[in-house]
């Protein structure tokens, strides 16, 4: 930022949620927003009015040609996310793609390496990993504040808002998983699911998803979009403090519960437990939007090399724990692995 | 209450829940409390002491030899369960029993089966039935008001209350299932369920479940000694109309949404879904005890003989339930049927 | 809209609350916005970006010379209020101003007097006479299911959002006043006012005051810059039904009570009180931003010069109650006319 | 308690309150319960018989007569209380009392002047004095946390529970009142009301009352019978900290906000103000029924001689400030005095 020259970047996308990363990639400093791009012309038209220093097109190949450019944001369809990012790898390009990255295990797989052989950033657009409370919870965890972790439950429902080219599980489902790793810094071992496809003809509207970490840590997530109120809210359950993070709490997202349970020795060599009721804290959060933070820590590893915190790997751990969950979908809910046995070995040692 | 002679009950336990009902059985007026027994006698004093007019024991012969007690409550451990009720029906007394009705299945039907060959009152304490919330639910399901049913979601969770003898599954699960058995008029056809034994050995302490019932309506469980705040919350999910069910609000217990999602034929023969928001309603819910209502319904089975409410079958049933869980928990969360295949078609049917 | 020219706009004043305006305006149809203007070339320069067809001056008398112009939108400071309104209006030019119109009552009836004169439309900014819940609020209480109203209540607080050059009275005093006003239809008699000055010199930042409608109703309000939490709530309490109005809560924005008192002849002439408890009901409120509908009615007003809604009389009034409460903050509190007895008269009438 | 013999107690009244008292008092150690007395032969028998080693009547002359009663609670009618108290006390018993101490000034003074002569146990049932939310607020002020305190604002509304005798300031004032003089140590200077008599003819059922203390500090408080919700909220500014009290919510009674405002010295010498947002604290509070606490704090100041900390002098005081809101609510809300000049001097010095 101090002095280096900035970052020509491109938009391709300009949908329900492009326009506030664009907007947020023309505000940062070491950004220099060169194109936005949509086949669409009449919604390119109403989102380049606003950057009448970029150039707009309908023509992705006028971004790809433009050996000037040296980043992209992917706002695409889901089902394009593969070949527009192997693309621009390819033409030496960094990307930061909406999630999920890919839609099967190979093709995400295939960009993380491309992305890891070319040195080149790969950051998916896992937001949650840069929201303030989702930070300030991993520090908090990172700190053993709460003890050993026993569980942790999700809810992430609402009414409508749906997309109609993939289930709630491709839609929701990548928020809370990006989360949980990020927090646990563990992969799942097993998954196992259950949903229904109330609406529509095979894409789930309702999930519930259980996961077991290696660390034996369960993990219960609720995602729907057929609910009568929005929830998000996520209780972490641990044996010396438990933490609740709600996000639609105007200020108080983040709750400390300074209670837990006590093993103490009784008199005859048996365990007595005993339950602590205490102070309850929260946190002063940080108020900055995440998607600032998400293009500023792009620009930092373009710049630095360093690898994103939402990495390609996790990415490509979130579009694996869908695909068990999808596979325990359809056998009425039996435990799936994530990995092959050989491979989860080598993950989560 | 119509000049009938009034219903001579003695009352047999005096722990932590048995003064409450015992309480409310003693202000029912067309009952006569003639005894109050505990084994321990320091626990006896106590209670008994508020009720000069009844005799107090530490024996429980001295119940059963009573010819004159008509109807017991059984407050006991739920070890004791199936021992004391069957002896009393071969008594021919009525009884009311806390849940669970016994810990096997064998034992839960052969006490149903025993209550209706004697032609004997047997209520089994599943006091959310009465509680007036629920009922009001209940009456808004059978009005047909939320269309079809998607699913139903629950959570039952607090910090602390352990019971030391039996796990969460056995203390709070009948809570929910026999709340939605009697909403929904169903048993479940498969169970899947997840839990661990954080504190103690080999009880669960935590239980995710999920029951699939025979009209294809799914529904999730979460139960849980161990978490940060106490919530009472179900969401029940129709097509026209959504309910929440929060027992912990002081006022606005239900609230039912006027929102749903339409399947309206678009244009070229392809369905186009549109979301209704609308009015919310919270009902006015009587604030009866729901142990008042219980104590009476109990009073009223036994002098009109018909089948109570919380019925011997459907008490069966929870432990049945209850059962299919266990046999998820031991193979990993794998669904299980709840009955065989041959009497589910029965049960259903 | 239907084909009738654009009117022709003009924006001064690019602070805090005037980018919302303008976004509003540029995207109303029936208005073309040409100038955007403000002394400060910076904060200028960071709003007239946004809108390239618009041209961009510091010199508010490019604005005023340019004949064109057919209507201002003045986000000026409230000192301005009165010179840049006036000049507008004596140059033929619609205003809508933001409120107060004016710091004093001489000045604000002049204004009123002037607009009415030259047949312009001067609609000050009450912005919450045109928010969705105030309008749920209104009908509700014009269809008469209330009962006479006996009392209403409001909290309007927060931390900071300090204005350095006037009180909590001027800032934050105008939405409460404009709002009851405009639901009650009528101009408080009396009104008292007790507050303090814990932060400024001699700026209140903590402010009660009690008003006395000519009906009889009782009417308490709270501002305040130092509170702990924001809060925005409204108690309308009347005879047959109560209604809260919190414009914080997400969803459920406005809720109808059920409940009342019912003054019952008892037997021996004597009256008997009951109280009803029941059904809560939170209509279904529509979501448009209310700046959106401000602007749309200002358009209406000058396309056809009926009366604003938030009026210029009801602006005046504004003015006078503040200053009744003011001049009852400097006596301790006393109770002090808004209006002259004769005058009063006239008004109430 | 220990080995001092108990003292010996007479309840008087088993109306609506009493009988939460009187279970208290039977339940604490150093309470010896001796006599229960009710004019009402049928609201006497049913308290009665819940504790057979008491003797019941509804003569209280049996009770004045039993020169072995040590000490009476009272809780009958209003207008018996200075009676009945001047009796006990010439008759050399303690007495615990519920609020008012008495309806007017004089008759408190007098009452208060004869236990004190006496050298005897006058204990006003300001319960609120007692509660652990209460007292926590209170060891925060008093630890200077929160800085100079600006101001406090406090609502308690609800529908109903009416008194027929006495109106809303005589019913629910006391707990405010008794509330803020406990916490801040002062009696208030002058008292300013506003209020509506709607369903009696002369008794107010909703109320406004601001005080003006001497340190400067103003309370705004609202008591109402008329509410569409029940509210019992609080809120204390301090320039440091600010604590919101809601004795409704079930866990987080008590918030502290670290959250002020800092007057910093500008580089021109002209004041800054910073506002600083920070961490909420929700400290465990205790559980313990306030009665509970009440009872034993009676017997502590029998058995040594202390002065109780609901003073007779504070509950003459409550009584001396609802007389001047009254006479403030007769003149249309004029502030007026709570003591003379000469008096107050005293009294705040």
């Amino acid at each position: 930022m101090n002095g280096a020259a900035p970052v020509r970047v491109a938009a391709v996308g300009c949908g329900y949620w492009g326009p506030n990363v664009i907007r947020n990639l023309s505000e940062t400093p070491g950004f220099d927003l060169r194109w936005i791009c949509d086949a669409d012309p009449a919604r390119l038209g109403s989102v380049a009015a606003r950057y009448p220093a970029a150039r707009a097109t309908t023509r992705i190949d006028d971004v790809f040609e433009d050996s000037d450019v040296e980043a992209l944001y992917l706002a695409t369809p889901v089902s394009t996310h593969y070949d527009l990012t192997r693309r621009a790898l390819n033409l030496r390009k960094h990307v930061l793609v909406e999630k999920p990255l890919a839609t099967t295990i190979e093709q995400a797989e295939e960009l993380a390496e491309l992305a890891a052989a070319k040195r080149l950033t790969l950051l998916v657009g896992h937001t949650f990993v840069f929201s303030p409370p989702v930070r300030t919870v991993k520090a908090l965890i990172d700190s053993g504040m709460l003890g050993p972790i026993y569980y942790v439950e999700t809810t992430r429902v609402n009414l409508g808002l749906f997309q109609k080219d993939v289930s709630v599980l491709w839609d929701l489902g990548p928020h809370d998983l990006s989360i949980l790793m990020y927090w646990l810094g563990e992969v799942p071992v097993h998954v196992s699911a259950r949903g229904r496809s109330y609406l529509g003809e095979a894409l789930e509207d309702v999930a519930f998803l259980t996961l077991e970490f290696p660390s034996g840590i369960l993990a219960q997530l609720q995602i729907s979009w057929l609910a009568p109120t929005k929830l998000r809210r996520t209780s972490i359950v641990g044996r010396q403090k438990m933490i609740v993070y709600d996000d639609l709490e105007p200020v108080e997202k983040v709750k400390i519960f300074d209670r837990g349970v006590d093993h103490q020795p009784a008199s005859f060599g048996e365990f007595q437990l005993t339950y602590r009721s205490g102070d309850i804290l929260s946190p002063r959060v940080d108020t900055t939007e995440p998607l600032k933070l998400e293009c500023e820590h792009f620009l930092d590893c373009i710049r630095t090399g360093r690898t994103p915190d939402a990495s390609p790997q996790s990415a490509v751990d979130v579009v694996r724990v869908i695909h068990a969950a999808e596979r325990s979908l359809r056998c009425g809910g039996a435990p799936q692995r994530v990995y092959e046995p050989d491979v989860a070995m080598e993950r989560t040692s």
